[in-house]
């Protein structure tokens, strides 16, 4: 029989959208629990280092997202099929997470001529630097961001987009036309459309 | 016949010792070009998303330390036995790597009163916290940090061990007798302690 998985995390799909997306596209089902700030600064002592998201099943707890991902990647059968493939996939994962990342602390600047200064190199150098990268790879690689097929970095990438835009306030694709037929494609696989159809709806 | 592993960076152990321990580990032979700041600016455009490491065999050329880390783990069978001790292992990987990015912001800080208020709530908070959550790790997990077994992360802990400590200023693992028990395990493995008698010296 297979495990129950309990995914753990706040009100918005941030760095929880990729697990979310992996096991829908599975058709895997999960307890999505979103908690509030409230019952957060209870929990949070009892988090294995004091974060969320929280990925649990059986006995087992796991912290890290992007370890979680990989994991419900292997149940879905969308890694790669052998060690070369999985570290291109890997590498790609590790990029789109550092690219979120520089958006991130954007977010989190609270000084607001500071925050203008961010945005402005986000959005004209930083976030076009990487996703004309990732534009060329999916022109080489059948549209796809690592081994010419479908994989878990596909949908990594495409389940953060939509924050990453609301959060930059742009269509960060708009010059990647490979990139677009990619979101597209994913948005439409049967398992992820009916996720998004039912989630709770969250700005970022 | 096994590829011919190339791996480029600057002339520190920093992101790239543990790639550098896992293969010594496995006694894979590999080219360590260490380049100077002069070369880094005419060969930077042409790196994948900019940045080192780089890691090369045959035609095929890779970024990101983890994802680097994960593929020679395989190949040196550091790596669980199943699909859940691997996620285990990726979430103790992850989970060092924020450890020390913490580190990375203090050295980057060129701010004096900033820096010392980062290195004062590192040293007295953050890396203290991380640390007594690893050392209890490797207390009920008969000395390693994930599934009770020698595997990557441990090497991938111990290698950067010694240039936060450095960094900081401070042992580390003073209070931390299984974590300093684990260290002198992995320095002592053959491989790795034919690399450090053998390795270019470099402060961080």
């Amino acid at each position: 029989m297979a495990p129950i998985y309990k995914l753990t995390y706040f009100n918005a799909m941030a760095r929880v959208e990729p697990i979310r997306f992996l096991l829908s596209y599975g058709n895997i089902e999960f307890e999505d629990i979103r908690i509030s700030q409230d019952d957060w600064s209870k929990i949070k002592p009892n988090m294995p280092f004091g974060q969320l998201p929280l990925f649990e099943f059986d006995d087992f707890k796991a912290n890290q997202s992007i370890a979680i991902c990989r994991y419900v990647a292997k149940q879905v059968k969308l890694v790669g099929s052998n060690d070369i493939e999985n570290l291109e996939i890997d590498a790609v994962v590790d990029t789109v997470s550092d690219m979120r990342a520089k958006t991130v602390v954007f977010k989190h600047e609270s000084d607001s001529a500071k925050k203008e200064n961010l945005k402005k190199t986000l959005v004209e150098e930083t976030l076009p630097y990487y996703l004309e990268r990732f534009e060329a790879f999916a022109k080489s690689k059948g549209g796809y961001l690592a081994v010419g097929k479908l994989t878990w970095a596909d949908i990594y990438f495409v389940a953060y987009l939509e924050s990453m835009c609301t959060l930059m306030g742009k269509n960060l694709i708009e010059n990647c036309p490979t990139l677009q037929n990619l979101e597209k494609r994913i948005l439409n696989l049967p398992g992820i459309k009916a996720w998004i159809a039912k989630r709770p709806v969250t700005a970022v």
